[in-house]
C-alpha cells in the first residue's frame, strides 16, 4: 500500500489540483425542518460534483457528531462514497494523550479508513505520536490557524509546534495545518518547516491564495487548500469547484 | 432548571464527595475477543458500584469512538443509565471554532444531554465561547495537563489560558483542567483563577492527593477529582470508590 505522502502526492499529481474540499454540512444553512437524509443527499451530490476538482475530502466531525449515531452512519456512508481515490481527512481535531490517543488513531483510522485526522497539539508530543505510528495514515497538527482570536495562545507557542512536528516526524507522515488570514505567519511557519500543509481561510474567510501559493510554490506537490462553504452552499457546487481549480492554477503558472 | 455551576455544588455537597470516576472503558483491558456488549456490562457495572460515591462521571470519547456508530448507541444508554442526579462532563477535548464549536456544543449538550465538556484552548476564545451560552451546561478548558509531555506547549501558554477564560467566565459556567501531577503549577494556577478544577492524574498517574486539596482547600465546594482506571478496572469497583473517598475526606479533615 501507497505510505501516506506518496498518495497524497499522487491524488494531487493526478489531479493537477491542491484542492481540498470540507464536508461542513451545517444544518442551519437549510430549512429548519431539514432531515438528515436530505443532508447525506447534498453531502452526495458535493462529492459527484466535485470529483474531478478535489485531490482531497474533509469532513468536519462537528456537524456529523450532532445527530449522534445516526450522523455516524453517514460519516460512514459518506467515506464509503468518496472511495479510495482521493484522500480523505477526518476533520476532527482530536488532541488526547497515550491510550485516549491511540483509541481516537483507531476510530479514525480502522473504523472510519481516513487517511489523515487533524490533531490539536495543546497536551504535547503524547498526543501526536499515537497518529502516527503507521505511515500510511497521516496527522495534520494545527499550527497557526484562520481564526481572529488564536493568537493569544498559538502567538507564544506556534514555533513550539514546529518544533515537536520536525522531531516526531519519523514516519514522515505529519503535516500541519496554517491558516490563509496571517500572511507573516505563513511565511515564518514555511521557513522553518518542510512539512506539507493544509491550508484553510480562503474562500468565505477572505484568505490570500495568490501569496498563500507564492510562499508555498516549492511544495505544492503536497499542499492542500482547503475550500468549504464557497464550493459546497453554492447553487452551482461543479462550477464553483471548477472555477476555483482555474484560479489556482492560474495562480501557479504566474 | 440549576445552573452548571449549581449543580456541581449540589452534586458535591449531597454525597460528600469531590470524586469524578472517569469512564475510560479501554477494551485492551479485557480479553482480544471482548465484545461491545460485554464493555457495555462493565461501563453499567462501573455506574451502579460507584453511585453513592461520585458526584460525577466522565466518559472519555476516545473508547466511544472506536465502536463508531454502535459507541454512540453505547454512550447514550450509559448517559441515561447514570441519570440526572450526577454531573456528566464528555471528555471530548473538543476544539473547534465558531460554528463548528456550536455544532460540537449541539451534538454534547443537546444530543448526549451532558452537564459539561472538556474544552482544547489552542484555537482561542473563539473555541471557548460557544460552548458557553448556556448557563445550565459546563465548560471545562485544559489548562495544565497531567501528561509528561505537555509542558512544551503548555509551558509558554497555560496563563494566556487563565487569563482567556477569566475574560470569557460572563456565564460563570467556564472551569479548568488542572492536573496533579505538576503541583508547582497547580499551585500558580490556584493563585490565578478562582475557577472550579478538574483534576486528573490522582490514582494510576502517581498525583499527590494530599498536596491536591491543600491547595484547593477554599474551593473544594466546586473541585472535581478525577479517577478512572484504579477505579473502573479495580476487581472490587466498589471497594476502591468507597477507599478513595474515604481517603479524600481524611485528607480534607486534616
Amino acid at each position: 500500500m501507497l505510505s501516506f505522502k506518496n498518495k497524497l502526492q499522487k491524488s494531487i499529481q493526478d489531479r493537477n489540483s491542491n484542492l481540498c474540499v470540507g464536508i461542513d454540512i451545517d444544518k442551519n444553512h437549510f430549512l429548519p425542518d431539514v432531515s438528515l437524509q436530505e443532508l447525506k443527499d447534498h453531502s452526495f451530490k458535493v462529492v459527484e460534483s466535485t470529483r474531478e476538482f478535489a485531490a482531497a475530502y474533509k469532513p468536519n466531525l462537528a456537524f456529523f457528531e450532532e445527530w449522534g449515531p445516526e450522523g455516524f452512519v453517514w460519516l460512514e456512508e459518506l467515506i464509503k462514497e468518496i472511495g479510495n481515490e482521493h484522500i480523505i481527512i477526518a476533520d476532527a481535531k482530536r488532541g488526547d494523550i497515550g491510550n485516549s490517543a491511540k483509541h481516537y488513531a483507531n476510530a479514525f483510522f480502522n473504523h472510519f479508513h481516513c487517511d489523515a485526522i487533524t490533531v490539536n497539539p495543546y497536551m504535547g508530543a503524547d498526543t501526536i505520536e499515537p497518529f502516527c505510528y503507521n505511515p500510511e495514515k497521516g496527522a495534520y497538527v494545527l499550527c497557526v490557524t484562520s481564526n481572529p482570536s488564536a493568537s493569544k495562545i498559538q502567538g507564544n507557542s506556534f514555533k513550539n509546534v514546529i518544533d515537536l512536528t520536525n522531531n516526531t516526524n519519523q514516519n514522515d507522515n505529519i503535516g500541519l495545518v496554517v491558516g490563509a488570514t496571517k500572511m507573516e505567519q505563513m511565511e515564518e511557519v514555511r521557513r522553518l518547516s518542510k512539512l506539507p500543509f493544509l491550508i484553510p481561510g480562503i474562500g468565505a474567510q477572505g484568505g490570500d491564495l495568490e501569496n498563500t501559493i507564492k510562499i508555498n510554490e516549492e511544495f505544492l506537490d503536497l499542499t492542500l487548500i482547503n475550500i468549504s462553504r464557497s464550493i459546497i452552499f453554492s447553487d452551482d457546487i461543479f462550477g464553483a469547484a471548477k472555477g476555483f481549480l482555474e484560479k489556482m492554477r492560474g495562480c501557479i503558472e504566474r
